[in-house]
């Protein structure tokens, strides 16, 4: 069956997914309009992928797609937002025709609902470079909420909600290095920890999603409030697989470095005050100080984290 | 001189675009916050550029960044918007150094603080691509005012505010059919018709702004409101270059065709109700019909539009 025309491409891939919103006008429209909402703030994320940079380029569509949205649900979720809409932008190559843009449309169905997001509206274009997707995601606080990554104070402790360096492991400097049996699909299907917003929103100083690495991403906190951070690797929450993994490795403190640095985790790194042990479930790693800058322990041990997990890809 | 890495990068390059704005967050955060405004609407509209497919590969990055925010602002003119602020996706290839992306920001720079916009947020990636940006722009209107392509009635007239055609002329399938001394920088720098906003609110029923191409974007009016369309080219304004270039031509029909479905004109089409002459300086080209399709004429001859214009980009 050879492709339908743009107009009907869009209106057969994406209508759908605007379930119906008066907001998009059934993609009719070159616009959206957002009503306001009193009393909330619209907190609004973006993030881009691109094949061979940050997904395979043999990666299902589907899985591309929910990879598209579940990182940007995890943005709105360490800032303690409520997921409303998106606007997509797609970048197809000459080669990607109409059953793989079926496919990716199913993937961004699929987890639309399953985290109750609407399509509002977008741009596709055609590229003679690879496949590249881009969202600018929103979502709704309550005004004033939400949580910034410069909200941390010197002495607040720095916590983190789950495993690092699965996404690592899976993909990336890791691939290969690991039978991926031994992982649950880590890095193409991030989970975003919607679950902790209420939590975060009422006890968390600061927060972030760690996407670049958890170094990086608790340094963000650090840079944005003003500070400097401790941070034990000892004391970071790992998977059975990666300690598995850790456990045959020679150089434990490189590797302990590799999983800090390697991001794609998805877990969300916060900060929040010593008096406030409310945030159940996350594990302590450190603590933030006066000053600048990283002071990375493996125990006893001050390492230098080197330029790990700064650099965005 | 070398490049600074990725976070002075979006410090120097881009910070300064914010111009302090506090939804921001000096961009060290990876979200923004948008506090409501009650009694009005946030409207919307996101639009891609890709070196080769929307712009010479060759063309001086400060203008590329001037063309994305000028051809978004140009679809926030059709809505009746008032300009706020963007989200901005770059995606860098290997070759894009610090110099051309210094220049890319400072002609954001300019059309920012020209047009009253600021950037809110974004993401930066590298490619292995060609360079692409990506805007998401949002503005508002009083609540409930946008104006939609989608609210044509039958009988009333199809307006356009000014030249169509020196964008083909400029550029793209016209490339090299004129000496491009003859025109102004139509392609390059589109000027996006913001004067016409409150008469518009005012007195447009429909609207778009012409970039896909007279026809094709007369048509997307005619199909979001349910109607058919009649269009004469023979009333379509033209700039005394295009005029010019007319005159050289032996198929009148076949010219006049493709000044009609080039687009880049970044003009607006809208209807208005025949009763309602107050859309001074517009030309009237046409009427909205009962039924579906685009009746175009040249004078009193029909002619078939093949598919020109309909196709997007």
């Amino acid at each position: 069956m050879s492709a339908p025309d743009e107009f009907e491409q869009i209106a057969r891939l994406f209508r759908p997914l605007t379930r119906g919103a008066a907001e998009a006008f059934d993609l009719l429209d070159d616009a959206a309009a957002i009503p306001s909402r009193p009393g909330f703030d619209l907190v609004v994320t973006k993030d881009a992928l691109v094949a061979g940079v940050h997904f395979q380029p043999d990666d299902p569509p589907d899985i591309v797609a929910r990879k598209l949205l579940r990182s940007n649900l995890s943005d709105l979720a360490a800032k303690g937002a409520e997921p409303y809409g998106y606007f997509l932008m797609t970048a197809w190559p000459a080669g990607f025709g109409w059953k793989q843009r079926q496919e990716f449309a199913r993937g961004l169905d699929e987890d639309g609902l399953a985290f109750d997001v609407i399509l509002l509206g977008g741009d596709t274009v055609s590229t003679p470079g690879p496949l590249m997707v881009s969202m600018t995601l929103l979502g709704w606080v309550p005004s004033g909420t939400m949580i910034r990554r410069g909200g941390a104070k010197a002495g607040d402790l720095l916590l983190v909600s789950g495993p690092i360096g699965d996404g690592w492991l899976d993909w990336g400097p890791g691939w290969g290095q690991l039978d991926r049996r031994w992982l649950p699909d880590a890095h193409r299907l991030p989970n975003p920890r919607l679950d902790l917003r209420e939590a975060l929103r009422a006890h968390a100083s600061a927060a972030a999603d760690v996407s670049d690495g958890l170094v990086a991403d608790a340094g963000h906190i650090a840079l944005a409030s003003g500070l400097g951070l401790r941070l034990d690797l000892e004391r970071m929450p790992l998977s059975k697989p990666a300690r598995a993994w850790l456990a045959t490795q020679d150089d434990q403190v490189a590797a302990l470095l590799s999983l800090a640095t390697g991001g794609d985790d998805y877990e969300i790194v916060c900060t929040a005050p010593a008096d406030h042990p409310e945030l159940i479930g996350l594990t302590v790693i450190g603590e933030m100080v006066e000053g600048e800058g990283i002071e990375v322990r493996v125990g006893d041990q001050v390492i230098d984290p080197g330029q790990g997990g700064w650099t965005h890809k």
